[in-house]
């Protein structure tokens, strides 16, 4: 399973894209709002009691300082993928990145691009993958279903031209 | 008491600073070592308990994705005083200031320069000030003694010419 | 008493946060609006009377090149918080958070997040309740809120999903 | 296996901490270097095959415009941990860390600190551990290893003040 | 001929203006959409074969961690012009520059301001007319042209006054 | 007369180059330390009374949170030209040159490029020879050394090849 | 008299504030489109007759790569005004705002804020001040009405709160 | 012939890389000093006459406000590549890569990397090899010398593990 957590209900909107890639490889996943800032304690809890909840990664969202990848991290030895939230007075998104992605030797955080909870979604389904060949074959036809919508694109572009 | 942490001693350096202003203005304090990401319990232990145990102001130092104050002030009601530390692979220091300064509604770090613990030591001394005459008196005297500087300067300058 | 202050009209909308946060904890305050570049010797004024008047904290607010929260920390002995304010010629906010934020030693401003003035009110709060036990306790009240509005937002994400 | 890959020796000074990890953590690895830009065929040989070769997770370092990690990503569906190298005409970092975090939706690199070796190496493992209960208890024994020099700093601490 | 290329459709609006450029030079072109991360293999046979097909010169636009022209230019000894592309979550268009502009040693991307497909058009155009008499008298006209432009809005300019 | 002055003696190592221009031109100078934060109400003396002590343009020099160059702006109508010092802990310089750059409508400061101090130097000369036939003559050889300087370098490149 | 120029006539409306500033001190102004990269004669001939056609300071207004600015005043000994414009593609203005200040030595330019033509326009009136007692007095009488205009401020605050 | 010219002979260093790639692949160059700044006049009378001497290509390396290469562009019709270099008092570069990518529409600047001089040329020497059969089979034999080195440096690392 895979846990995806997030500080604020105002980042659902990003942070659904993970959801639905889980989905769309049936992979299980759940959705929780766990605030670094607001209820440190149940973080920590979460964190502490994930890998015994069954699941095999979290992927956190967080906005300007942005601490939830960080912190979760430090309580737990399940990889953790950070997603940067562009949040409403971020400094250009520059903070969120920085906070997630600058963490000290010892407690790695995953990172994504700015906003990439469906990126993060696909690296989960990645590393739950490098044991299940299930999901391995299913990201080898993701990755064709990918070049057939450039082929497609290219297709357009002809009609517009 | 004034509380001065760091989550590592290779901040000692730039944090001792701190120290520094609080022996001079005769106000107490003490240093310890606690982590976020390395030792996050102690760390909540440390904030919880900090009010009970006389402590009126916390400083905190780190680098990098530095997200102890923000999280120290995720559990106390004390005011936090967080100083950005530039690290050996800090870009260029940025990360340490976003990831103090721009802290969510409702869970402010007072945030001074980067490596500024002296003036993180100064602004707890102001905090303690507001009620204290004797601190008050100290700091207008501190101030005369900035003034007395630059005039020192100026006849440095003189000679120098 | 927590003086308000910010360089123009137009930093209202910003700044009457901190005023809210303010009413909100039955902490006293009062607005003003004192230019560091154009009401210069008003601000000098308005800084070095700002204790004998029982003003216990200062709030500035400032755009651009932002100079009024540290030039009033050069002038008083109070702590001084500092709001950068993402004024409409900005380049990003940056302007404004290194205005604040990088004072040079011995002349602290505790800088919060760009637009921060919530955060400014709580800390200026925060400061009060160092010795203030009523305002303390306000402040463990205020905790526990920002929790519960976390387990809110789970309750409304389980409608949701 | 993890695969430890860099466009250039000269970037093998970073990225060994990443072999050092895998060592100190008893899982296999194997170290090469492949350069996006220098050696592309061979670089998408490496990337295709990896997989089928035992390989379980990709470490690719790179500096400037880092391509590397983001292209091996394009060929394989193993999850893909990238590591921005500050090379010696950076732009303070940026280049690299931009280059390889900032990846488009459908193929994600997990993005470390820069010169973050190391904890592309923790994060390796942590993937690994995801269903390898011997490695997860060793991360559980390696957390409790960076609490346990929080504590001897304290002490050390103590000598110093 | 000119070969412009570009990894999604979404990128046509901007990188057409290339192609307009060509048109009006009267240099042949061609349009085509080629993926560096979602059909790698396609871009490899595009860069590779380019040269014999007729085309003088590449024009790759790109957003993101932007690395289809540097990839193109990876396998071709033909000159590669890059455009970096603003793209939706983009980190203010720094992301697709960096990437572009950094190339290492050995492997040259002649890049041009953010968007700016209409000056890689004529970039091309102007190598183009290296050793093409004809082109690079269009060039002289088009400077020409340049200048009467600004004659004509200093003639609208005194109206407006 | 040309006022140099600046908050610390530290910044004299950059701020001489100004005053060696000016005794080049044969324009007198005096120079003098006047710290914003230090110094306010000396700082506000020395600008109010500029004028009538018969100085002509100022030129103001200051790092990190760099408010000299406007402060003194705000009381003066004296043209003021500021040079922003790379402090020791400053952040790559940005934060004096958007301190002393991003000034609000009404009271410009003519910034010129980080340590720039020759150049505000010149740039005081420009201003004074505006209305001075000499200075002014003194200008176009300077123009002309410059010219010339080239055409040694010229020469020694002839050499060197 | 000040000439007011400009690279194209969409910058008209960031710089027509510089001659709205000139109009209102009285001091005589002209306005001209002169471009750096498409008429760079006509720049050339501009910068070096203006002078002798009586211009005392010259404004100069560009966006991106912004030229004009530094290269008028490489042909000029009058004092140049730089005034970075935000264009549309620019990179958050950071372009135009360091390809006018950071001038080499012996050739400065005095840059102002980003899009800050009004101050621009007052720069040019301070150093027409220097000599003008008329002008002098105006620039008096602007600081007293920026004060009350504070004042005004203050008063319909006091009506809103 | 590829016309090599730098503002000033301190930037001789980082550009005669460049020369000798030109050297590398047998093809003719010249290096000149030619300063936008200082020579204006020079450099437009360079620009005017490159092609008629038989110049093919010009590569124009300055830093700081790098106005160089954007003005030789805007007087000749031949392809103008321009080589950022990092200048003693850069802003960490920024300055001179955006004063030469961020060139507005009609007149572009081929941008490479931050003293990035060796590209420069290599790029010189492909627009050469657009139609000279000879120099572009030189660039193939250069591409595997390229891979070649990524080969020996396998083998240095397989004797270094």
């Amino acid at each position: 399973m895979v846990g995806i957590i997030m500080g604020s209900i105002s980042d659902l909107k990003v942070m659904q894209e993970a959801a639905e890639v889980c989905k769309q490889f049936g992979v299980a996943y759940e959705i929780d709002i766990v605030s670094a800032h607001r209820t440190p304690l149940k973080m920590i809890e979460y964190a502490t009691t994930a890998r015994e909840k069954g699941i095999k990664v979290i992927i956190a969202g967080a906005g300007g300082a942005a601490h939830l990848p960080g912190m979760v991290a430090s309580v737990t030895t399940l990889p953790v993928i950070g997603v940067p939230v562009k949040s409403s007075n971020s400094i250009d998104g520059w903070d969120s990145v920085l906070s997630i992605l600058q963490m000290p030797s010892g407690v790695p955080v995953a990172t994504v691009a700015l906003n990439g909870a469906k990126n993060a979604g696909i690296l989960a389904v990645q590393m739950i993958g490098i044991e299940n060949k299930e999901v391995a074959e299913k990201l080898e036809v993701y990755k064709t279903e990918l070049s057939d919508k450039v082929a497609e694109m290219v297709s357009d572009l002809h009609k517009t031209l």
